[in-house]
């Protein structure tokens, strides 16, 4: 079993040091720490518990070190920056694995380019030794990258000629669209296995300075000294994200405000969120730790999510339900809002949507059921606008609190936690109708019963008490008798109408195709690259183009 | 061998009759005269033979018809629409196959959307009968959707229940990004088998209007000429599309202005392009005809784009030359501007930009060879700008004509020949640069020598006499020795920098998405659902969410 959770003290891989308001994270693998066996991280290459360690660190820097301006990503080792993703760990790794791996290390860099875009925490990288691959597409998730100027550093993209797969974590869109390097230089650059070196990397604007090896080190903190000071986090507490506490029965897992459910033979499960239990605090000075619900519901989610992924691969639906008190949701959802401008409250909003971001790009069947005693409003209704469906139950239920389900809109619907596609999940939901945005609005607070969620177009169907448990069966069990691939295609498609950014062209585009690539006999079959790789023997390829 | 050459005297499977202003292609799949063996196209399901005629007949109403205003698509057939592509020709295709299928029927349904849209020729569906899969995809690619109301009428997407794929040509897109179908709606849509009927289809924006089945033909052609007296689409002489002539050789495609070499040692086909003969007529009247070299050319490279697609597989690198006085293509290039609106002109200038569009989303490597003698001018300097690469000799060569390469911008290159993203080659070259493109249009006409040509970033690499033709032959044999998928996977990532239309996602996300899917085992495996369908035998799913 994978476990996502872990701390600086454990890391085996990063070492982390701070000269405030720089901090630097160096990456050091330990190459014999793997996540499995038959495999070796040389080079600094790394697998998924290197990013594993990498996620936490992002995120720690950015709750718990108010104080860190700028962060310097760079190496431990003498001679290599960082050798990319281990390749005899994919080559030896399932495809789901190898997908799910993709996903997860596209989702760090992700982090890493909302910290500097939106947190005041800017990171950048320092090359000293070979940048190759995965490794410099790390670099690239950064806003400024130094290099060595020393005649063996250098950075590039060798996956085409060596591996013949993609440089899927996020290289290729992030070579054309983030540092609008031109098409055909990328093309050459992808290549060419050497990569490129010195001037000629800052002339293509594959790096953005060169500098003497012995000054590489000076310049970095000189470049994150002024980058930092542009920030705009106040010193002061960070909040420390305590250990996660979870139990794992073979059916259920348990965290303090989620409880998932699952159910084997329908191939779901079941993820039950406890809304807050008492109000938020009513000042914002000391009141906010890792208890503080909001928060305490991401990384719950976060991690359930993650754990979901990669530990239970044929659990194929995922079906939200929440119970509590949706006032309390509601001014959970006032506290974020009134008190977005504090750095932790940013932080705690960006989370969320970081959160939900996981959610949509989960190759999962989401559904949500809202019945009475549900507290689905707002951050939480997010669940709800994120599933492929809403079912929403019309009227009361025998047995069921009186009161008939509602749900409720508020301003976290509306800004704060938008879709890699730049959409909140409403704009998504209701494309080319503006008016209709407008109309919810005015509607925040309000208490919606079904009738009006489903007027609203915010729920698919509303089931009366007598047709309810059935429609929900044979919804559950239609969705566990397709092919999983079809619809993983289909939801990818469906769920991200209208713009895409760079992260959404990540996922769609260079995803979908290396997904492709990952399936295809010349990186994958008995010869193909990627299986051979390190063997001495030479692919075979089928000469067709597809 | 597959010939994209057709006309409506040898159709097959389409009725095409006029009223003018309105046109009725009616699909009548003769289900005997399929493209290969091994299937029969009942119930009007489709092929690529069916699909080359609908292309044919979509360019033909365009050029052949100024008097045609609106073209309603509907069915020849009693009690069926259309069953969409027929399963057991999908079933039994060879991967690569599959892939240009779908490409060139979403290629088709484009042009569909194009002549609504920018040449006054508005397309609407009248369906009466089962509309399913591919049917209803082609629905969507039109501008409104009439539907009988008698019951069993209905529109579908089954290729998600039935057989464990997408609707791929472009289905999902249009869905949610042209007819903005709510995504959980568009959820329930292409999980249900049957499909939507009368008013909740209506409701839900699957079709546009609903009519009783005794007046579908009666409405339909109402709602084509209120459609049709919209256009700006002039009455008067067609352009008559002749038959294209060609010469096919072992190793040679010989066109009139078209030379298509092929080298199978290095997997490659050099398309030598002859510019113009003589200058464009002075005049506009009377002046066009199939044999005005801008037409031409475009056909032609058009004809051997799809053939070599089809029919040489494993040639992997086109590589594109030209020969010509650079001169002659300026002034044709200054006639299109010239007479940009004349309707004629209109559409010859759009059946460019979807020619140049389709060499976009070619699998294959495209290099541009610049040399002395050559014409790379607007409009064939396209080719050189959609080339992953363009090498421009720098001097002169021994034997060549003592005047050294160069090349030349004109209006061309600014405006109408746009991708399938909505930029012009040159602004997706240089993303985020308007400056960089003010200067360039200021340097419109003027002769661009190599070095100059490299300074402005137009050409990639400008090698000398010397090194020319090793570095051309180490290029070329470097590429034929790459993974044939990862290349297209890059090249696919790295040509489409900068923002997205319904046509790039349903090319990016959609096909990229289907094209997995088609490699799957619960697609294509031997219990896959693809190949399983109508033995009466179920299919066997792998239960693993990717």
């Amino acid at each position: 079993m994978i476990d996502f959770r872990t701390e600086p003290s454990r890391y085996r891989h990063w070492k982390l040091s701070f000269a405030a308001p720089v901090a630097t994270l160096a990456m050091d693998v330990d190459e014999n720490a793997t996540l499995n066996p038959g495999y070796e991280l040389k080079l600094n290459s790394y697998d998924l518990g290197v990013d594993i360690e990498l996620n936490d660190a992002v995120q720690r820097l950015r709750f718990e070190h108010p104080e860190i301006k700028s962060v310097i990503i760079t190496s431990g080792k003498e001679r290599v920056f960082c050798a990319g993703a281990n390749i005899r760990m994919l080559g030896q790794s399932s495809h789901p694995f190898k997908v799910n791996f993709c996903k997860f290390t596209n989702e760090t860099r992700n982090a890493i380019e909302d910290a500097t875009r939106n947190s005041g925490q800017t990171y950048l990288t320092a090359i000293s030794g070979a940048c190759a691959g995965g490794g410099y597409e790390l670099a690239l998730a950064t806003e400024y990258i130094i290099m060595a100027d020393d005649g063996s550093t250098n950075v590039s993209l060798p996956e085409v000629p060596l591996l013949a797969v993609l440089p899927g974590t996020g290289g290729l869109t992030r070579l054309v669209d983030k540092r609008h390097v031109r098409r055909d230089r990328a093309d050459f650059f992808c290549t060419t296995e050497e990569g490129l070196k010195g001037k000629r990397a800052v002339d293509w604007n594959l790096v953005d300075e060169i500098v003497p090896r012995t000054q590489l080190t000076t310049i970095a903190a000189r470049r994150a000294n002024e980058m930092g000071a542009r920030s705009n986090r106040p010193s002061g507490e960070g909040i420390s994200l305590t250990p996660l506490a979870r139990t794992i029965e073979e059916r259920r897992i348990v965290y303090q405000h989620l409880t998932v459910e699952i159910d084997r033979d329908n191939a779901t499960a079941s993820l039950m969120i406890d809304g807050p239990a008492g109000a938020p605090p009513s000042r914002l000075e000391g009141g906010l730790d890792a208890d503080f619900w909001p928060l305490a519901i991401a990384r719950e989610l976060e991690d359930a999510i993650l754990h979901l992924r990669f530990n239970e691969e044929t659990i194929r639906t995922w079906i939200f339900r929440s119970r509590g008190d949706s006032g309390l949701v509601k001014s959970h959802d006032a506290f974020l809002a009134a008190n977005a401008d504090d750095w932790r409250v940013r932080e705690i909003n960006l989370y969320l949507k970081r959160t939900l971001k996981r959610l949509d790009v989960s190759s999962r069947s989401l559904f949500a059921l809202i019945e009475p005693g549900s507290c689905f409003c707002g951050s939480i209704l997010e669940l709800a606008l994120a599933s492929d469906r809403a079912y929403m139950l019309r009227g009361s239920r025998e047995g069921d609190e009186p009161i008939p389900a509602n749900i409720c809109l508020t301003e976290m619907n509306f800004g704060p936690l938008t879709m890699c596609n730049g959409l909140t999940r409403l704009e998504g939901r209701f494309l080319g109708e503006p008016d209709r945005i407008d109309e919810l609005r005015s509607r925040i607070s309000n208490s919606i019963d079904s009738m009006t969620a489903e007027q609203l177009g915010l729920v698919s169907f509303i089931p009366d008490e007598i047709d309810w448990d059935d429609e929900i069966r044979l919804a559950i069990e239609e969705r566990a008798a397709f092919s999983s691939d079809a619809l993983t295609g289909m939801e990818a498609s469906l769920r991200f109408g209208g713009p895409e950014t760079i992260e959404s062209k990540i996922f769609a585009r260079l995803s979908a195709w290396q997904n492709w690539i990952f399936q295809r006999p010349n990186a994958v079959g008995e010869k193909g690259a990627l299986k051979l790789y390190g063997t001495g023997s030479r692919p075979e390829f089928d000469p067709r183009r597809v």
